[in-house]
């Protein structure tokens, strides 16, 4: 693996290129904000922390020909009370559209070399998903419009980060939710954005229409509640014109199945990542003004997202179980998948591969992921040994 | 307040009544191990840090023929898994016995220049308690006992700190569960200590009996059932000869309680006291093999826990009201009061008292202690302000 061609970064110009002073820019490298990734992707730096104005997950391209900076994925916050947040966050506007939220991970994707790449949140190329996006999207948007990125949300079963069957997709599908210039991060807006995915044949995130401030709160509990019966996740709430920033909101059933998936394995899991989804049903409860039945319902939902899943992993390891996370990959390229093997073990994670299964002209590929902590900490309890 | 005796710790010699080196004994003062307490108090010293072998919240008491070590509580670990734990912990013994476990708070009970003072479970000296103490404990066995410090808990509704009603209390009592020596924090064994504190009238935590290590885990499961649908705590399981570490376990309405408060002022509360008690529900589910009908009980009374004081919490501050905490003290000496005042506001607590109300030959003071943190968020999310 080591026969990639090294590259070094080009101080000078990248502190010009990103109008910095050339020794902040030495910092930058020195101090590990700025991180190279592996392989034939050597002239891609991560920003691994924040610094600077720039945000992490970003990352700069070294080309012969100068370079060109992917801006991360703009954090989105979230609406408690969808009223109060909806007045207060857009009340220079006049109406807001409302797009689908939907439950996969994030990419970035650019053409590099000829090909298509995808890039993570944090800013690695991921094989596997640079892979998929060769086959799903059409290249002639990346060569007709060098200057464009597109954000979007992988989605789908064969998904080795967030596999979800709620969509009724086959494999694995990309949803574009934004798209933006290269080195200045500017949004197109949203009409455009969707015209233009429309144009090249893009699955594009579900647009739920256009609301005014006034009427949006009472349309959105609608539509989230819809969104809540099919167990999909939420809404992204947009100024059309993307100045304004956007604001995020989830259906109950979603906080739900967050808590479902982290009490399974609940001694990795965050306790903040618990303790917002809790937060949520709070407020959501208190806003929609429900009755004594529909709460005492939300509350059952809610002990039982977080008792079943924490039940059945400690009864698995009473049986002589490890409690693990399962995930599958299905390629077209099997080089791909000793590449994602290897994407995977740089990153720290230890997954078991099984052997691939030839499923029409593709190959299957399980993973196993054991949940250590969660695991070792119920057997320890089943030993007898005590919480702290 | 500034007329009391400044007393300086006499460094060598408290050296070597800890037998560790004069260097050490400056240094646990330098870098504040070893802090003194306030007003008549300054010859007692608390163990603020865990440092040496001395465990946080011990009292080094300065006196003018030498030293005593008051230790602080040992932590009693919790079983998840009473089976297995009292297994595991307990197979060198026959028999062990069943204590109740009180919701209220801990002091030591020491006699100290002629008077009974209640220090609190990291060293303090609680003016209120104090108080208290010295009307509730016969001082003769301080004085026939000079080497004995009483462990306790503090319960009841007039209560700073856990005011509870469930155990049919009309003020505030102390239950003794433990007795130790001075300096060695060695303790009585169970039945001497219960003999001991019935010799002298102190009310005593109750005692459920004493079982074989194969009988145990059912006979406690009854017990922490009929203790549970009392709203009671738990119990905590000893060696009767106190060689062996006691474990404490609790009843599944006891963590609901816990949860109910601290989601009423949520922002305030730490995730992993949150976390913690979602745990215990979870072990306790599957060890007591639930049918499903029980099990949907449980994950309503947890569901119910987590919600229904955060619901409150968030509607309170809606209709213009700050999320509180409320106390009540009740003393004899109106001293006590503006004593038990200081001792918040050195505390940095930022508690309302009213003025005090005379009932019998007793004054009543209500306090309020505003959870900023809550109160300030929540108001933040009806003013539209968006989680992060």
């Amino acid at each position: 693996m080591d026969n990639y061609p090294q590259t070094e970064l080009n101080v000078e110009d990248a502190a010009s290129f990103l109008k910095i002073p050339v020794q902040q820019m030495k910092e930058l490298i020195e101090r590990k904000v700025l991180v190279p990734n592996w392989n034939e992707y050597q002239h891609l730096f991560r920003f691994e922390r924040k610094s600077i104005r720039i945000d992490i997950g970003s990352v700069l391209v070294q080309k012969d020909d100068g370079f060109n900076l992917i801006l991360g994925f703009p954090k989105i916050k979230r609406a408690m009370l969808l009223g109060p947040a909806i007045k207060f966050n857009f009340s220079d506007i006049k109406k807001i559209a409302v797009e689908e939220k939907m439950n996969g991970y994030n990419v970035r994707v650019i053409l590099l070399d000829g090909k298509l790449i995808a890039l993570t949140r944090k800013g690695y190329v991921c094989p596997y998903s640079s892979e998929k996006v060769n086959d799903l999207l059409d290249h002639s948007f990346f060569v007709e419009n060098p200057q464009l990125v597109v954000y979007g949300e992988m989605v789908g079963p064969d998904n080795p980060y967030v596999p979800k069957g709620i969509y009724g997709i086959e494999s694995l599908e990309l949803f574009v939710f934004d798209i933006r210039q290269k080195d200045t991060g500017v949004p197109l807006p949203l009409y455009e954005r969707r015209r233009l995915a429309e144009k090249y044949g893009f699955r594009q995130v579900r647009l739920f229409g256009e609301f005014s401030i006034q009427e949006a709160p009472s349309m959105i509990m609608n539509i989230i509640q819809e969104i809540g019966r099919k167990g999909h996740e939420g809404v992204v709430i947009k100024d059309p014109n993307m100045v304004l920033q956007p604001i995020k909101y989830t259906a109950s059933q979603s906080n739900c199945s967050d808590l479902q998936h982290a009490l399974k394995i609940y001694n990795e899991s965050g306790r903040d990542f618990i303790f917002s989804r809790i937060v949520r049903e709070g407020f959501q409860s208190v806003e929609w003004d429900e009755n004594e039945e529909d709460f005492r319902k939300r509350c059952l939902r809610l002990g039982e997202s977080i008792l079943r899943p924490m039940k059945e992993s400690i009864v698995h390891v009473r049986e002589g179980g490890r409690v693990a996370e399962e995930f599958t990959i299905r390629v077209k390229d099997r080089a791909t998948i000793s590449k994602f093997e290897e994407y995977m073990r740089r990153l720290g994670m230890d997954i078991v591969f099984s052997e691939p299964k030839t499923v029409g002209d593709e190959y299957l590929v399980h993973m196993k992921k054991v949940s250590k902590s969660t695991s070792d900490k119920t057997l320890a309890m089943w030993e007898g040994q005590l919480w702290s």
